[in-house]
């Protein structure tokens, strides 16, 4: 496992993998990696014969005062992880070498980014498409891994990949889940044992959710309404939305007829949380 | 030579070039190619195996009711050119290859865009930007070439790549001119003869600049003035700008004590002409 820290030199070792002829894969991350990274990272080798990560906590994807400072940082820990994967390539540039203070160009992905988290972190998708519009021309891989756990930002990453025609293949990979339904996330790491048993609400909700569509709901006001007392009883949490929308728009319905995706975002003491499901109507439970 | 009006075909043809280890060059043009187009082509086609020419009237970097109808297409003359100057594949694509209706992304350079034309033609950089990067992820070569003629333009697309880590090299190339010195461009067919030897009137106040400058003048106001007259005593012409910038931030200066861009867009009759001319205040005249 080769680690890197300099774009040059990520570029020199990539340029030559791709001279030898092999598929390149791509996991971008943030670090602080867990079973979920490592299931991306799982199918991407399995993909294909090279596999690059990068760890890059990405400044301009945080909001002034959110958790970027304590955002969890083991770097030792995750090239332990990196390496028993079977990454070839590890990336961790420094943030000097990715934004240069006269950098003024951003990359928005409009629409898609007006729901869910979109209006409750200004400017973090914008963030978000900047780096991976920068790692993915660092990278230059042939297919990338994204997890659906963050299924708007999939779909943001999709979306610009297509109008931008960047020759990418993006793959989606299903949300891994603690035992008792907790999607894992870095910021679960934040809570603390009462706060991580009140967090299962967030999947129970959805899959509450769920069980009413597939038994004939089909109005998402009332579902939402329905969530918000599973996760209120929980516990006191703050919720950021619970909202039904259309998988590929990411705008809301206003009946539930077709393959619906049903998000929320809940603060749960420190840590704000997110999950999702995507909901087929027409199929009953499984 | 090849043509392709597809961008699958486009990128099958280019992805068996690279794999021959050829280096791609690439000029992206919007057709009615003229002396200037093969001066890129020729220095394209110098430094690099293999040559793509693109040829697409971009309409969205046309403003509504601008020119962009009666722009001046000629496949044939344009693809008869193409051959003489050597170009391996030229890529025609139609406009619905290039924009999806439900396309939401864009581009933007901020900052570099706020002068000159910029204010003039309000969405006109942000085309250019998303059609480049569109261009440059699919032909993805190795090194394109612009005109320096569109100064500002080039500036925009070298502040794109480098912001986003395209690996891909920008070389400007040298204005070219009429022997009297009017730019070249596509737009000077608008003119009626008389309007044309008004438009000489451009280059002359440009090299009564860099005279003055050259001369000890260090006033972008006073200097711009005296470009006004020449101008105005040349026939009625309405002037968009006359500025005097900082070469890399595209910024006015107030004082010219290192090397300028002098910088103007006119329209003359129906045409909208710019130039621009690259000044050291600490050489004497050449």
């Amino acid at each position: 496992m080769e680690v890197t820290r300099e774009i040059p030199s990520a570029r020199r070792v990539l340029a030559e993998t791709r001279r030898s002829g092999r598929r390149i894969a791509f996991v971008p991350t943030m670090g602080a990696l867990h079973v979920a990274h490592v299931s991306l990272m799982k199918a991407a080798k399995h993909a294909s014969g090279y596999l690059v990560v990068s760890i890059f906590v990405n400044p301009t994807q945080f909001a002034p005062g959110g958790d970027f400072e304590r955002y969890a940082r083991d770097e030792a820990g995750d090239l332990e992880i990196c390496q028993k994967a079977g990454v070839d390539l590890v990336f961790i540039p420094p943030p000097e070498a990715m934004y240069r203070p006269d950098a003024t160009t951003t990359v928005h992905v409009a629409r898609l980014t007006d729901t869910l988290c979109g209006p409750c972190r200004p400017g973090h998708f914008d963030g978000v498409t900047l780096v991976v519009a920068k790692l993915f021309n660092i990278v230059q891989p042939d297919v990338t891994y994204f997890g659906e756990k963050d299924f708007q930002q999939l779909a943001v990453i999709r979306r610009m990949v297509r109008d931008l025609d960047m020759p990418i293949e993006i793959v989606g990979c299903p949300t891994i889940r603690e035992p008792d339904g907790l999607a894992v996330s870095s910021r679960n790491a934040y809570l603390t044992d009462a706060q991580r048993r009140q967090a299962t609400s967030l999947y129970r909700s959805l899959c509450a959710a769920r069980t009413r569509i597939q038994a004939g709901a089909r109005n998402p006001v009332e579902l939402a309404a329905h969530m918000r007392r599973i996760i209120d009883e929980a516990g006191p949490a703050n919720v950021d939305y619970i909202s039904v929308v259309d998988p590929d728009s990411m705008q809301p319905v206003q009946r539930i007829d077709k393959p619906v995706l049903i998000a929320l975002a809940v603060h749960v003491g420190p840590a704000r949380l997110i999950d999702n499901l995507l909901v087929d109507p027409h199929r009953t439970a499984d």
